[in-house]
Order: structure tokens, then C-alpha cells, then sequence
């Protein structure tokens, strides 16, 4: 805890290097800047955009609508608001030509989508002609981020079917088009189902944001440079890659496949544990109680209904009991990825567009949080202290 | 400073919030890590890598020598350990097929060299087959990096010379090349002579790392996550395009040209004092005394010779004269913008080449403090504070 971590002491040996304060490993529990946009209470399993219960919002409104908070700051108050929005959002979804002439050389031997994504992204921010946010008004930086958010998935889902040896299939920039909406049919070539749509939709609300995780932290630090918004959201791109940034639905699920029947729970877990693995779908860095995304999530799968959603919560209760038991106290319950895994199987996405559909979403809170940092105006810069041989020794 | 604004209160209103830390804005004087790579004493003007002068480390050895040191930690201490490393690190330098065909497509309007480094670099990583660097052996990990600063140089030169409209120059891997001598080669398309080498060499040792500045604290940041060394370098490179980050050696030689004479330094500087403007190549975060890198770049423009040298020295000296009346106690001195503007200018690198150039060097900084921060494990995930209106309010 910070309390018995936080102290005071010199940079270096040098009598004149001013006080420093040294932060706890990690930074952990350190505030390092105020926002507007959100929180998580990870004791109260809570967690919300602006003064609403993102659960709430996922379970009552629609994307575009979240959207519009997240972004801006309040609900559209009327549906003519709302329809206003929806008609911002839809003409940016377009695939640029100077963009999706390189996409194809994007894909192949070693295709990862998210790095796909960094390298599309940069080209489509020059394409774009996106200046360093510290030269860039309030008003076209905002347009910027509508423009960016509906192009990620546009250039996700032409990535993901290029790969796939499928044509892309173009988005449709109709504002009776929800983006929960375009994403599935981009992805899948077909009209998607309303169940699916509305399934996805709340999936895609309930993670737009979620504190100050590594990838927003990384937004706001190349955010705090004044670069470009190409370059915080790349580098927010960079940090999800990162296994312990936390999530990866498809994980959950080939573990659901793996173990078969909640019979055979037992035998799959026990030695994991014993031998230190970490159980993927389980357990949370902030939350010491169940996810309220993953309980949503499950809620939803069980509007969808099926076989694999009563064995996903039979094998999801075997083992929540047994890591009850042999890691007592520790609270491991069944977090976002784990329902989320199923939500997106139920509703036809391929299990290597599972953290792109992610990033569909995500990539919403990241351009808020770049706006609000760059409206802060201060960059992030923090020191290290120096552990090594005392300088300066004669250079041999 | 950190002691007035450090202090602890509740994250939220909830009676279960633990205490937190509430850090100084922009995390300044805050200490995020232990390094033994690096360190700037600001108030003595005086930088280090590891335990040697960093100026003494550019006087006296070779680019090659001083990657090794901040790579790996000691300095070759035999001629068969400099070559040794020397073959290494020159094998690396190629344009590999698959990110090689793409580049054609990177440049065009708009182009930003460090914008389309960053696809390059994506795609280069999907390549090399970069796996997150928590899967990948210590081993493995150094040997990438070694590739990837290999081919930085080599990808910018590419793209600069495409954007130019002239074919690449390829890579030279022969150990008897170094990597300054091939910059400028690849560069320019012409053998450059030894003197300019010398020059370049001596302002790329020079710019390697520099304390726990925004791009390498970016680079720790990713790396923390567990990403692949791409995704940490491609955020770094972003960081470093930031107007708030620091240099941009072209500013301040555009303001040598614009000045024109000592005599008109008055006129041009004391308008832009007045309205507040920032003067480029003048003053730092960190230094509050002469920048070290400005004086040895100064002794390496003297050894190389001319007018512009004499004239930038005549104004340089005004422009602190001035500085120091208008700006009393700000001890605002030449940077290492300054300097290195002129010496690159005299060593006929195109000014949009410029922050390319310091790109060469920095990413071996950037790459050993990856390695650092991958040895250390721990996710670097701080707190926001969140101040906006208290939730749950009801959704509407």
C-alpha cells in the first residue's frame, strides 16, 4: 500500500539533487490526474461513465448514446439529439483509398490484428493529416476522434477478412446503422441477427472504459507530449497487446472447450494451480468481488440462450468453488473475459476478432482520455533513480 | 515541488476507498523505477550512461562501443570484444521482404517520416515474428532489439528517399561499416567523408538515453504491459513527435536562417519574448545550467568549420544575452537543439531528416529500458482521481 511504501529520499549521492518523492512499484494506488470521464470501485464491484452506472447505460441505451457521454460529457436529452449523433458517427465510416490500398500488405505469415491496426492507423492519421493535438482546435481534435473511432472498425474488419482470403465488405454509412451493428456485418459478410446486434451493443457499452488500465495510461502519456491522436491511440494499441494488460476472451473460451463438462473441472484446475498458472477468465487487478461486466455479460448469454451458455455457467460455478477452496480469501470469481468469450461465440465472431471487437469499443474511452489530457496541457514525466556504479568513472 | 503537493486522501467518497497517493501533476520528481542504465544530474549539467560521462563516452569511443555499454551494461574491453559486437549488430542491417514492399505506399503527402516509421516498424515486428516480450527469453529479447535498431536506420532512409522520389540505398552489412557512416550513406547516396562520420557518430553517442524523459518512460510504460518490443518502440516513436516532448533541431536552425546576423537578434527575439513564444533551442525541462550535449555539439561544429558556425555562435551569444536581461534567474542557455541543428546542416543531412536522425540513436535507449522494465515484471498502472458529479445518478 502506499502508506508503507511512499518515502522520501535523495535522486542521487549528489548533495545537491532536490527531494524526490518514490512512488510504490508500479505506480500502484498512485493518482497521478483528475478526470471527469469515469471510475472503477473495485471493492463495490462498481463501475461508471461520467455520474451513470455503465451497467446501467449497456442495459438501457445504445452505443451511439454511451458514445455521446463518454466523449462529450452528457446524454443526448431528445431522440433528435440522438439521431444527430448517429449521423456524426456514420459518414466517417469509410475506408480511405490511400489507407485500403496498403491493408492487403498488412496481412499474411504472423497476422496480428492489433498490430495490423498500429501500422493501418499510422497511415490513416497522415492520410488524414492529423497535426500534433497541441496545434489542433477543441472542435476538429473531437472530429478527429469520431472520425478515428468509426474507422477502427472499418479497417479491423478489412484486415480480419483479408487475412481470411474474404474481399472486405464496405461499411454503410446510413445512420439507421448502429456501429454494434456495421462491426458484425463487416465482420461476418451477413446481416446480422437483432439479437446479435443488441447482445454485441451491450457488450461493446460495458467496456468502452474502465479507469486508469494501462492502455488509457499509455493514451495519456503520449497524449501529455502533444503528438497526434495516431499516436496515443497506437500506442494505447501497443499496451492491450501486452498479456498482463489483462483480457483475452478467446483464452477464456478454449479453456471452456478444453475442460468439456463441469465433471471434469476438477481434474483441468487442480494441477494448474498447483503448479502457480495463472486461470484465465478469473480473478481481477481491481476488483476484489465479482465483475459487474461479467455478470452482465452473463445476463446477456442467457437472453441468447443454448447449450454452451448452461455448460459456460456450470463449469464457471465448479470452478469459482474450488478456487474458493484452495486460494481462500483471495476472492478469484469469473471476470469480463469469461462471458464475454461466450457472448461473442453465441453471436457468430471468429475467435481471432475477439480482442478487435474490443478494441471497437475501447478505442472510445482512449480518445476521451486524450482529450481530456491534452486540455490538462501538462506533459507526464516522471524520473527513475539511478542504482548503479557511482559516475563518473574514466572511460577506459 | 514534490513535498508541498504530495499528500493522501480518499479516491472517491466511498467510506471503503483505500488511501491513495495523490502525486504532482505530471508526476514530476516522482520516482517510477530503478535504472542503472542512465541519469541527468539537471543542476550540474551532467548526464551518464551507466557509469561514464556520456559527453567523455562521445569524445572517446565508438557509436558501437557505447550501444554495447547501454545494451548489455559494460563497454568491449578488447578490440576482439568491439568487433564481436560491431559483426553482430551490422548482419542486422536489411530491408526485409515483406515490410520492404510496403514502404512505396507510406510515402506521399503528408508524409511524416516518424509517422510512417511507426507502420514500418508494426509491420517489421509481424515480420520478425516479435512474440509479447513476457514469452520471450532474455536471449531472444536482446537479439531483437539489436535487429530492430539495426533497422531503423535503414527503414527511415528508405522512406526519406522514397518520400524524395529516389530509390533506397541498400543496407552495407559489413562489420567494417559503421552505423553512423551508413546512415549518412544510405542518406544520401554517397560515401561520406570521415570528418562527417566523426561528427555524427560523436551526436548520436550523445543522444542514446536521457534520463526518464516522456518517449523512454513510454517505452516502459507498453514494455510493463508485457507487449512485444514493437508495440513499445512504435509508442515511443510517437511520444518523441509531441511538441511537448522536446527538440526539433530544424526549428532552431529555421530560426539561425530566419535571424540571418547577430545584429538582428534584438529585433527577432524580443517581439517573440513579449507575446510569450517559446524560443526553439533555448532553455530545458531538466538543465538549469548550460545542456552538456549543446557545448560538445558546439566543439564538434568548430572542428568541422565555416561560416555558419561563426555566425551561429555570434547569435547564440546574443540570444543568452538577451535571455538572461528579459528573463532574469531563468538561466535560459543553448540546448542540445541547437547545436546538433547546425552540426547536421554542416554534415548535408536534409533538415526533414533532422528528428529522424535523433530517432538512430534514441531507440537504443529506448530499447535497453524495455529490457530493464521486462526484467522488472511489474505492470506500471497508476489511479486517476475522479472529481466529476457522484454516481450512480439514474440513466435517463
Amino acid at each position: 500500500m502506499a502508506d508503507q511504501t511512499a518515502r522520501r529520499r535523495p535522486a542521487t549521492a549528489s548533495p545537491t539533487a532536490p527531494e524526490v518523492l518514490v512512488a510504490p512499484r508500479g505506480l500502484k494506488g498512485v493518482v497521478v490526474a483528475d478526470t471527469t470521464i469515469g471510475d472503477v470501485r473495485g471493492t463495490e464491484g462498481f463501475y461508471h461513465y461520467r455520474q451513470y452506472s455503465a451497467i446501467e447505460l449497456a442495459e438501457r441505451r445504445t452505443l451511439e448514446d454511451v458514445w455521446a457521454l463518454v466523449l462529450d460529457g452528457a446524454l443526448p436529452r431528445t431522440r433528435a439529439e440522438s439521431e444527430e449523433f448517429r449521423t456524426e458517427v456514420a459518414r466517417h465510416r469509410a475506408l480511405t483509398p490511400r489507407t485500403a490500398a496498403v491493408l492487403p500488405a498488412l496481412v499474411g505469415p504472423g497476422f496480428e490484428p492489433l498490430t495490423a491496426l498500429r501500422a493501418a492507423l499510422s497511415l490513416w492519421g497522415e492520410e488524414r493529416g492529423l497535426r500534433p493535438l497541441l496545434d489542433t482546435s477543441p472542435a476538429d481534435a473531437r472530429e478527429d476522434c469520431l472520425a478515428l473511432c468509426a474507422a477502427v472498425p472499418v479497417l479491423l474488419a478489412a484486415l480480419l477478412r483479408l487475412d481470411a482470403g474474404l474481399d472486405p465488405v464496405d461499411p454503410d454509412p446510413s445512420p439507421a446503422r448502429g456501429h454494434a451493428s456495421d462491426w458484425l456485418r463487416m465482420l461476418t459478410g451477413e446481416e446480422p441477427r437483432p439479437e446479435r446486434v443488441r447482445a454485441i451493443e451491450e457488450y461493446l457499452i460495458s467496456t468502452i472504459d474502465h479507469g486508469f488500465n494501462a492502455s488509457t495510461f499509455t493514451a495519456r502519456v503520449i497524449a501529455g507530449t502533444g503528438a497526434d491522436l495516431g499516436a496515443c491511440i497506437v500506442g494505447a494499441a501497443g499496451s492491450l497487446s501486452g498479456p498482463l494488460h489483462g483480457g483475452a476472451p478467446s483464452r477464456a473460451l478454449d479453456a471452456i472447450d478444453e475442460i468439456g463438462s463441469p465433471a471434469r473441472v476438477d481434474a483441468w484446475l487442480r494441477p494448474k494451480v498447483a503448479s502457480g498458472a495463472k486461470i484465465m477468465g478469473f480473478g481481477h487487478a481491481v476488483y476484489k468481488t465479482a465483475d459487474p461486466r461479467g455478470a452482465l455479460l452473463r445476463r446477456v448469454a442467457e437472453g441468447l440462450g443454448g447449450e454452451l451458455v448452461e455448460r459456460a455457467a456450470a463449469i464457471e460455478g465448479r470452478i469459482e468453488e474450488v478456487l474458493a477452496e484452495v486460494k481462500p480469501g483471495r476472492e478469484l470469481r469469473s471476470n469480463v473475459e469469461y462471458w464475454a468469450g461466450v457472448v461473442m461465440e453465441l453471436c457468430g465472431i471468429p475467435r481471432e476478432a475477439f480482442t478487435p471487437t474490443f478494441t471497437v469499443s475501447r478505442v472510445i474511452g482512449w480518445c476521451s482520455h486524450v482529450l481530456e489530457q491534452t486540455a490538462d496541457g501538462k506533459i507526464i514525466r516522471p524520473s527513475a533513480r539511478y542504482v548503479g556504479p557511482p559516475p563518473p568513472q574514466p572511460v577506459p
